[in-house]
């Protein structure tokens, strides 16, 4: 069995989409020479995280200045083509051509993709993680199914059919990949749901970076006895995305964040990961783009084992599921 | 981006089928010269809305009288060659030529038609929509799937198959076509049928004259967030299509109406155009015959920004599509 | 049969929680000494609609000045002690005693009361409407399912179940209640989950003062064949709720609105009545606060005439059950 | 509103039951004599945790010894008379005093009292917590659904019914009690449980002493956005029970644990207090027996603002309750 | 009508999972040569009965050792694909193949299957029961609701739905098959859920070697006027399996058992086989591997002449449900 | 602690009541004068079994012969005074003197009862057993809940309420008594029901003398962990009473039975006593009167060790009480 090495790239938005995709390409192929098979990129790494904005609304009240910023950021958004009402990743729209430049990318360098993602249906965005496998293209994506305060003015509510966990191979090692996305990691019963299904790779990609969130990351790998990577962007007032503009945001981000270097640190990145006994094995990484990467000699067999001492996935001996009945709106768990 | 140019036609039918052929032909030739994308004509314009017929029908009871002013209506009522039992526009059978005079003339004037038919299938007629492109013919139809009242004497009941929404561009932008025929616009579930689909141009032909319909209009288009246009005939007992004939009507048309120059009015006209926000952009013209016109910058761009406001379509944050759930048979959205 | 009096009350909410309550009640009496026996309140009357804030929130940030405004605004909400996850109206927690506050006025005008509500459970707060029956108390609740923009931050997403139609004998009249709150009035299948229930009084509060609200009221009057009651509060900046202040707010008041004798209007009314038939009972009421009432003699009759000419409820002739088929989660049709 | 006090005792179980009761006694006393209002002891302190020991089973066998050593940590058990199947706190067999003694000291020093200990039911032990209360005596216990390995061969399976949150005032200020002992906080449905009753000052009683329970403990103060008190013994070679004696153990606890000061530490504490924002308050004290209190001047106001954030409680934002369903056997939610 | 031949198989678990289906496909063969329908084979005969082994745990404690030791257990375990939390038998997983081996063997052989087996599902390992069919193949499961002391440490808890009984013809012959594992045979309302579906083949895989299990044989019959087949393995320290090696032992092997011909017998087996009336058929087999087999002509007969004295079943003269009451959570009875 | 003797009695019941009262004396002041605490008489030892008897009933039939044979059988039933319809045990009716005389023995040698009597309630007949306590009198009955075959013609069915075990002290030591008569020992809610109360002395008076019977017994041991104590009469054609004479028996007692010593022996006795481990410490007593005995050193001690590996009582390891729930008509367990 070959070891499986796995990456986080803690990288920011480009202002456009096309910057964005070609840097995404410029990382995947710098990790595959050093043998990457899995790169996790952040939360809404295409598309943008809108820190700051406010999109004109308040309470009753919404402006044109926030419609245009919105139609802006919905122009940066990536449309995969996917008819299904839930989002469940039925392709059989166009789309913008994003979905096959990853697939064409994953192709090429054998990495597997888990890309975070601003995605557009219509005039509706959603917070999404693609999988992106080098044989089968996306076979898999997540929505966020409840955005965290301001994000609900602009991106839709997810479905929780989107939870099903994604079995496959990657480098010749079984693994079940799970995605939770940012706050949703604070939600039991969704944890419960990707746990339930034995997610051995746990994906965390987030816009939360305070030092509270490694806990959490720490916390989640020994509860769901998996691997666990967490990835955020490292954003300045420089790198926020062009439509996150002034004249919409409640507060201007030169009064915001943290200095360093002459800039204002917006999102101090925190990408890390932790193994299956809850151990740290990279990171945290603060205040810089770059990389973070693990190899996995036999991961199943260290998730075995961790989970000899505590199993709470598909009816082990903590899940306590002759009692304890979790049920998900057409999700068959 | 050019702009796109959308007309709507307040026309009576003409007596004979080929007259109303005429009409339209001279209608699209001169919207046509001043720049129009798109015209819509009224609820059964070819084929003629049968207002104050009884057809000699009462409960228990029909009449010959009835039965030979049916044959009548029949045999103005256009036959385009569908094969399909649905109604879906398969058109291998020969028809009587409408087809083709539709088709070359949209080819020829470069408009894109969308017009009210009463169509025969062997003896059976269905009041229903054809979408005719410059490019590709007659591309989708329409049937109505509840006539109202009386209608029911003399229309089938149209298949929801036929709510299939229809994506093309015209003028080089991209626009999404749906059509709802007269009272299908209170029936909220065909509605959001063509809003699950992200129409983005709401056809709407009728043959109700109330000032009410405005409001019904303008619900829509803050329902539906897109352009919606109404179009309804302007008719008087002048001109009446002869087989509505007064021995088998129930009232003589001359009882009935509103007085106006010597005439008898009797469907009142009411056409206009909403824009996505609910502004109204033409009309309402009422008591007299004429076509009204829009002119577009960004369709897609105008319907983004009025939702995100709202957006109930195709999973949009109003949708609630993890808890409302909709099927319509044969139909997958 | 007795006719059925029905009051829409257009009041803005007090600065606290108690003086709305002295209110709502002084309003209920005197409507009950000119014969009232509903009396419909505004979206969020007690608790407060907090137009204008932003609760210090943008995207990715929150500040404590928010959290401190969040606190206010949730000790003015009410607590009715519903225990059941879905706010389905199972009382047996204590509450705060605006439930017995209010089933006592009941009890005591012999009103039935339909009061907007911001209801707190645990930390979360929820826009509702109670229902309040002179003999039963509260007999019925409903919870926006979806909050609209900024709300999204403040108020919780209420569960489909609470779109239960209310079967009762307003003064020995036979009534149907149901209720939509303000833009669950554009959403399509949660009318026509009410609509499926044959709903005869539509309940309508809303915080929607545009006039292009009016065209609603009267779409759904006739899409739903019952008596439509739109209920909205006026408030200008004198009258806008202490917590909505101005230093969390992102547009301060003052530049907001339009100018009426020295004050700005922030939400301008239009509170208004309609028949089934679609026809203007009463109202619209701009610019002034104060009451509308309808007389009703025989609201069952009234409903079956309108629906003869369109019946889109429990499987009447357009609804085309056959074909459209809605679900909504746990709430069984 | 009085300041609210709350203190978590790590001490070890004393050599009798006698003793360790005599041994809470003082501690009680003089945590009340600082103003404290509720103390929190570890998992097991009445009773004591057997660490080390295996009671002579391995599969398919036991010994003698075991049966012995079994009897003699029964003994030490305590016996409150509870007499429901599912230990629910019917209290209307005689037990052993061990109630009388801690409702009295509730009583004499104002005190809540925590506690947790080894309950004998016939001749099987759970290990639970009960909440002692100066006015109504003991009005609430837990008993662990999930022993943790080798646990199971001694202690039962405790029911899930248990897991009902204590509403009750402690020094004027409400509070909502739950706990969730040792590895019951790796448990997400369990803590879900909790939240559900949206439990302000969560309970956790452990004997889990790695360095990364404390990063669990921040996770759950986040995620529940309530007080999360977390207490442990400290316990070396020395304060080992007597029962736990080395000719059951596997391994001789000579052989196990880190040297400090010529002991073997078994168990280093790490108790610690977190707020409902997730800051630390107090500890994490390492390495020595002692008390850790806080002072909480507006507990419920402290939870709401911090659930603003996020609130994952009974239908809050986050619960996403409309989707997510959990069902607890035998327990109304 | 044929008569039915019952055979029960006590051998030992083999090296590996391969050698133990190669030995079992061969025991199987040879017992359908001589006429044989069902065989019934020990508890845990495929995955292997860790007599001995400690796992490595102690009461707060666990070793590396352990862990690692439960990986080669895990390894050897079944997967069956079964997805369903509860261990229900609903197979859309792969699994490792075990299933089409024993699927395929009944299919050849024509003989029903009732195999004891350790099955792994994620990381979890259930001790349960297959029930293979010639032609429907695994039409049942049961998995062991509690394992005894040490077992604990490393299977799960099953669910009480899997005790479901199984009605099929086997032989033409009507069957109603339960299964009971080791000391649920002592559990009286798990043996009575069997008992009220009418079981009339009562299967009793164990591991408990003990002469006094014969007692419990014989009274099962009597108690459940069924046809009870006692199977467990004859097992030396010779033929223990490898993964429960000495290091994690609490004992050494040759510390334990009995002498036998130079090996130490650590499990005598004592398989037998009882009628419906209490009698003795076949057995007690002590201290060797082989097959015991019993003929029934008539096996509904022999049952319903049995119930004649003594009917516990479904509503018969001693189950009094009039006044016992007995209820098993998800399983209606 | 004083060492507690157990004894039961095996002996047949005398032509009348009065000597049969006379032997049970004499019986207990030879047990009481060896140190016995406790004696257990069979199951209708008062009264008398009427073994052979079809008191001239057959299906649709009887006769005068078998009604005067009731009548004198009746007449030699005891009469305790129970005035409760379930037969609980209150005694305030005079009865014949039975109860004085039981009380009174038992108070005069300082040893407690369990005598199995016929007990009569107006003219019906029932099968129980008395609890004789030294200090308090008759303090617990039971009533056999389903007679046995042709019993059903002269016994009535008592009610469940009598399960109710009963805690006391004897000599000094901590008991729970229960009882189950003849073929209730079959039956496993009922003896599930004395489980549930911790019952450490299962008391068992029998009529039944197969060999089986013994397998019974000791499986009760081991599944309840407890003291069972079996007690049978030793019969012969000789000591039949009188009241079950020929003329009225299906078959001639000669006929039956084995010959022993020029007598048919129709019941042989098999009284016998197990330990809570399952070990046999006295009997069986086969083919001959007389009286086993056994001193326990430490009741609880015994019971508390030998359920720690199996505890099926209160809440024990094995009663799955969160899964299965056993309710008793009136009994609260």
């Amino acid at each position: 069995m070959a070891p499986l090495k796995l990456t986080v790239a803690q990288y920011a938005t480009s202002p456009t989409l096309a910057e964005t995709l070609s840097n995404l390409r410029e990382i995947t192929i710098a990790a595959s020479s050093t043998g990457t098979n899995l790169v996790l990129f952040p939360e809404a790494f295409l598309g943008g995280y809108p820190r700051t904005s406010t999109f004109g609304a308040s309470i009753g009240s919404r402006t044109d200045t926030g419609r245009n910023q919105y139609q802006k950021y919905w122009a940066q958004a990536v449309d995969l083509g996917d008819t299904h009402p839930d989002g469940l990743g039925v392709y059989d729209a166009p789309g913008d051509g994003t979905r096959e430049f990853l697939e064409g990318l994953a192709q090429n360098t054998g990495v597997f993709l888990a890309v975070g993602v601003v995605e557009k249906v219509g005039a509706t965005l959603f917070c999404g993680v693609v999988f992106v496998c080098p044989r089968g293209g996306i076979v898999g994506k997540r929505r966020k199914v409840m955005p965290t305060g301001t994000e609900r003015v602009v991106w839709g509510i997810g479905s929780p059919k989107t939870l099903k966990a994604l079995k496959t191979d990657i480098a010749g090692q079984k693994v079940i990949l799970g995605a939770a996305i940012c706050w949703e990691n604070y939600m039991p019963l969704l944890r419960a749901t990707l746990y339930t299904q034995n997610t051995s790779i746990y994906l965390a990609p987030t816009a939360d970076a305070r030092e509270s969130w490694i806990s959490t990351m720490q916390h989640i790998a020994l509860e769901g006895r998996c691997y666990v990577l967490g990835c955020n962007q490292f954003v300045t007032n420089i790198t926020l995305p062009p439509f996150a503009d002034d004249a919409a945001a409640s507060t201007r981000p030169e009064e915001m964040g943290t200095d360093m270097a002459g800039e204002k640190v917006l999102c101090n990145g925190g990408s890390v990961v932790f193994g299956p006994m809850g151990e740290v094995l990279a990171g945290p990484l603060w205040g810089t783009e770059g990389t973070l990467s693990v190899t996995v000699e036999d991961l199943e067999g260290d998730v075995v084992k961790a989970k000899m001492d505590f199993d709470g996935g598909f009816s082990g001996h903590y899940s306590r599921s002759d009692v304890f009945r979790l049920e998900v709106a057409g999700l068959e768990l």
